[in-house]
Order: C-alpha cells, then structure tokens, then sequence
C-alpha cells in the first residue's frame, strides 16, 4: 500500500489506520489468540499466530477484554467481539485473583497461579478491563470487581510492592512513574462508576505529580524516578529516560485537559511531547529509542537503542492529539515522520499484525506478533484512537482549530 | 598487535594475554576503581575510567577484592594488589551486611544500604573474596566470613529467594542453575577451610545436578531452568539457554575432574562444551549469542543477540581447558575462533580493558568499562587462567597429551 502521509493525506490516513484495525489487526487476534478450552487468550504468538507459549500473563490478559470490550463499546455492537472479551473476563474472574482479592502476575494455561500478585499494574489492567465490560454489558458484577479493584489501588500507591519491593526504606526513597501516569488514564476510564470527588481529586493529584514532580523543566524532560518532591537523583533509576513513556502520559494529560477544559494543560503537554520527540529521536537511524539516560552515561537496559512497537504507537497518538487540540505543524511533522517510521518498519503486510520488536537499524529483532509484554492492546488502541483523531482533525475546519497558522 | 593465533602461536598468545592483564587491564582498575575517600570500588567507568555512578554493588565489590587477592596468591606478592583488595574487604566487612549476616545487594558509596539481601550470589561472590583474602593475608577473622557466609548459602540454597520469591510454591517448581554451578566452583575455593568431607559432598551433589539434571542429553543442551528431577519445562524460563553460563560450568567441571581424577567428567564437560560452541555461535555475524530459547522460539530477553564480554572469556578458558586435559583439536580450533573475535570486537586498545556489550553485528553497544554488571572480574581471570593453561599446553609435549592424535 502507498504510503497516504508523503503527501499528507490525513484522509486516507484514516481509512488505512480503520482497515488495519479492522480488517488485519483484530481479525488476527480472534482468529489466533482464543483458548476455547479454558478460557482467556494466547498471546505468545508467532509471526504467523501460531501459538508458542501457553502461559497468561494477567497484563494481557485484561488488556484483551479492555481492547474488544472498547470495540463493542465504541466502534460497533458486535456480537463476537463481546464474546471475545467475556470469554477473557470470565476465565480471571474465576482464576485471576489471590484470596486477599489481588491480581495475581502469571496464570498456567489452565488457571493455576504461577507468578503471585507482586505487580500492582495487573490490578490496573483488571480495573480498566472490567470497567469497561460494565459499560458493554450493565452487569453489575463486573463494576464491582473494577470498583473493588481500584480501591485496593489506592490503598496500595504509597508501597505498591509492598513485601516485594527490595529497596531498603529510607536510603534513597524513589516514586516511580508509571502507577501516577497509569492512574490519570484509568480515573477517566472509571469515571462513570466513581464517586465524582474521588476523580477530581485523583485528576488533580495525577496532573500535579506527573507535570509538576516528574517533568524537569530545566532539562525538558520526564524522568522515570523522582526523589521526594521530584527531586532528580542521580543513580541508573534516577538518570532514566523512557520517551515513549513520556509520550504516551502526555496524550493521557491532553485527554484530561480536554475533558476538563484546561487549556493550559494542553498546551504543556504538547510542549513536553515535542521535547521528548526530538531528545528520544534517533538521528542516525531514525525510530524513537526504547531507553536514555538524562545524563547521557550507559542506561542499565541492554535493550535501550531497540525501537519497540508501542513506543511508537503511543507517539503518533499523542502528536495527533496534539495537533487536534492546538494545530500545532510540528505536532503534525512528528505524526508524519512517527507514522513513516511505523508503517515502513512494524507492519507486516504478509502475515498481519505488527511486528514488537525491531533493533536500532529497524531489522526486526523478534518475528513474533505476541509475547509475554505484546499483546492485543497498544496496536488496536493506537489505531482507534489514531483513526478516530484524523477523523476529528478533519471534521475541524482548518481557521477553526486553536493556534492555526501560529506555529 | 598481530594477532598471534593467525598462526596458532600459542607461545605469543600467552605472553599475549599475561601482557593485558598485568600492563593493561589490572592497571586500569588500579588507576580508576579504588574508592580512597570511602573504601570499597566505583565499578562504573567510562570508555576512558571515568567514574559516572557511584553505587556499591555486591557482586562486583567482592570479585574485586578477590581478582586482587588472588592475583597477590598466584601471580606475585605485590604490596598494591593486596592494599586493593583489603581496601574493598575492609568496606564489606564494615558495611556489607544485614543484621542476620546476609550481604546485601548493593550500598550508597558512603556505605548505606540501598537494595536488600535478596541475592545469594552477593553471599558466594563474597564467601568467594573472604576465602582468597584469608589466604593472602593469614587473619582468620576473613576466614571466619568466608565460613560463616558459606554455610549460610547451604542453608539458603533450597529457597535461595526467600520472601523475595515471586513463585507461587507447588505450580510449576523449577530450579534455577546459577547456584548449583556457582557452588561448584565456590567449593574448590573455599577447600582449604572446610570439612574434607562436605566438600566430597558437595561436589558429588553438584556434578550430579549439573550433568544428570540440567544437562539434556537428547538435545545436546544445558537449561538454565529445569523441573524435579531434571524435566524440561515448556516455558519460558524452562526453554532458555545461556551458552555462556553453560560453557563457565564446564571449565568448573574440568577443575573439578582435574582435581579429583575423574577422566570421565572431563570427557563429557569437553563433548558438551563442543555441543554448546557449536549451538550457541552466531553464523551470520559471528560470537556467541547471549540467550537462546531450545525450541527455536522467541526468548523473552530483548538483548538475546548481544555479545558479551563474559560469555567470549568463559569460552576461551573453557576451551583452552578442554585441549590442555583431552588434547581435543575441536577445542584449539574453538579456542582459535573466540580468540580472534575476542580480540577484534572486545579488546579497547586505546583506552585499555575491554568493551562488555555489542550488539549482534559486533559493532560497541555501550562504550562503558564497567557498569552495575560488569567489574574487575571476568576479563582479568579469564586473561590468568588462559595465560596458565597455555602456559601449562606448552610444557606438555604433545606426545602425552591424552588424546592427542585421536581427535
């Protein structure tokens, strides 16, 4: 297929972003990922889907039921795609949980616990995936294990490893990234079934740790671990740098700022997302790098120059967004030059899907479609929300869209 | 420098290697690592020595002060190298542990504790210091570290984890092969100072995990996970194969057999470290891949392809070992083959010691000297045993070579 962007055509950008989501990526995904024998899905996938590995991964687990639950909710009233996420649902209803009511890390094929419930993001993934099943279904039992699961959430944040964690308290307390940022999306997705003070209360803590804590001004930067009152620490934690992270928050900031009506908002975030573009940017041989360290010393990550499919899926929304909300051109040189990037590298034409895994010249690292991180979650989302932002970008009349011409 | 096994001269290859360890390598970590102000070694340096973290980690504070220590015993009672080695023992001895004697993972460079003692190889890397500075220096008080930590492992060795263990017990119990082959290295060690009959003990029950359990006979494979009894699990953790981990446990198998006489050990070690070169090398880009999976699938390992350092060092000395107890001439042409890509890819002429990581094609990945992983370690004694063990080809006319002849 021609690729639509060298000549910018955001329309046909967003008939190939609907037709890959609807026609290539979902259909592999229901045609290799289902365990009709014990419920939930295969996502140890190879190139062609065939399966390789059995276990269920909690994480991709409930990322799966949250992606074909959206569908139904959002893009069409299939019957199938309700079937598919029930068929998820249902099999970590039963299994998913320890009896203190966390999600565990790893399933066996059948359901047994393999990995115990260290990983507060499991618990994150469950609350979205049932949330959004409620919405598909009204049935109540599913709001009250999102609701359930999101209180133990927070009642965890401060210590989320809780016996798990191997620091020793008070040496060199360290706040990660990645529970606040998760936190901000996941509030929106629970909002209908949440105590309205509780979001905004949550709202404003996420946006303050996230734009205020995380965010370095002076080096336009967000790091992945702060200090107390984001005080930057100069340790491997402290030093790192996940762009994509970044990327992907900063879209989370903009949907808040929109829903919200802070405009100011917006437009600190798409700032913040044009310096990560250009400091994660690999100018030698283009894609955005996986990990950097703010200092530029050695990242502990082996894997740091890799270019990773999501990384780039998360940038491409977020730069879409950005160009929605404020017209920015560069937001739209970004889509253009991320857009590129990921259909000349990721998407395999032969075989369907995306690749995950490329190294830092683009050669593809691993062949596979799935795996015990990828699953059936930042493609479909990317491309939705790629697909559903072109289409607002083009039902925008160009003099109407904010900063037009001011870029 | 010419590459001296071009020819297969290994006369200029020993004076080769006894020439980088003691004119460059040793004098590197002499010039850069010792802490003066606090104790203990900054084991992060830059391509040229500059120290760019300052956090203790265990592993590599206690192989320091055992390269040093063991260099003062083997090489030559030189006044610094035991100062070295002492100055990072003192710092250990003072700061190293938790109150149940247990020695942490890694310090601030003050000496405040930062990651707890969740890692039974910070406890052998330790025993393995205090063992080799007891017989450098006479002070019984290191002997009685290195016993007292040393028994502490065997109590710890079912359930090395402990708390810190995320296993669900019962579903899929697995063993791990790190500590079995540690333990069979740590054990000759340690030899001088234990019960004749633990040690037989010990050694018997290590030779036996080693090479009945983990080895696979029928794939020619050794797993780095394994179920009772030696079952191979189909699973990610039961698929991986570490060629390098593999072809390390096979000299300390030949150590083994050369010390207690048993012809048959070294036999097997030599044939499945041959199956194990042979598996792991790349054929495309040359070295030796660092994780494989054994069905051909995907390893979950993002840097699978990487070639490092350690796994090139371990398989020189393996191989030297091999040709100098079989007189295999698959081993001097194995031996020849990691010589030559060791010296082209690893060895840092300008600035000294050598390069840890690059990528598949060869090419430096992280320009570092060491780093959280990588310390004053593996290059230095892999330099001191190939240049004893070529030493020691070259005293042996090669008409007694067993096997010579037969290969």
């Amino acid at each position: 297929m021609q690729n639509p962007t060298r000549t910018m055509d955001l329309k046909a950008c967003a008939t190939l972003y609907r037709n890959n989501l609807l026609q290539d990526v979902i259909p592999f995904w229901l045609n290799h990922s289902p365990d009709k024998k014990y419920g939930g899905y295969f996502t140890c996938l190879d190139r062609e889907g065939k399966v390789y590995d059995t276990d269920k991964f909690l994480w991709l687990q409930c990322r799966q039921v949250w992606t074909f639950a959206m569908l139904y909710n959002r893009v069409e009233k299939q019957q199938v795609w309700l079937d598919t996420a029930l068929l998820g649902a249902e099999f970590l209803a039963r299994h998913g949980r320890s009896r203190e009511g966390r999600w565990y890390f790893s399933l066996t094929r059948e359901g047994q616990p393999l990995v115990q419930p260290y990983n507060i993001f499991s618990d994150c993934f469950a609350a979205m995936a049932f949330g959004q099943l409620f919405r598909a279904t009204g049935d109540t039992a599913y709001r009250d294990i999102a609701v359930t699961t999101f209180d133990q959430i927070l009642s965890r944040q401060d210590n989320p490893k809780g016996p798990y964690s191997k620091s020793v308290p008070g040496t060199r307390p360290l706040k990660n990234f990645a529970l606040p940022m998760i936190l901000t999306n996941l509030v929106l997705e629970l909002e209908p079934i949440l105590d309205p003070e509780l979001v905004t209360h949550i709202i404003r803590r996420g946006v303050h740790t996230v734009m205020e804590e995380f965010y370095q001004p002076d080096q336009g930067l967000l790091l992945e671990n702060i200090g107390p009152g984001g005080a930057p620490s100069d340790s491997f934690e402290g030093r790192l740098v996940n762009p994509g992270h970044g990327l992907e928050a900063m879209w989370f900031m903009m949907d808040i700022g929109s829903h919200t009506g802070n405009r100011a908002l917006i437009d600190k975030a798409v700032k913040i997302a044009l310096q990560l573009a250009d400091y994660g940017w690999d100018d030698t041989d283009e894609g955005i790098f996986y990990f950097l360290d703010a200092k530029g010393h050695a990242p502990q990550q082996l894997e740091w120059d890799q270019k990773l499919w999501w990384v780039h899926a998360e940038g491409l929304v977020c730069m879409l967004k950005g160009y929605l909300h404020t017209g920015n051109e560069d937001c739209l040189h970004w889509f253009e030059k991320i857009h590129r990037y990921l259909w000349d590298h990721f998407v395999d034409e032969k075989h369907g899907e995306w690749f995950g895994y490329l190294n830092r010249q683009g050669e593809v690292l691993l062949p596979v479609k799935g795996g015990k991180w990828k699953g059936c979650f930042h493609t479909p989302r990317a491309l939705f929300q790629g697909w559903k932002t072109l289409e607002a970008i083009l039902e925008t009349p160009s003099a109407q869209r904010p900063g037009n011409g001011a870029a």
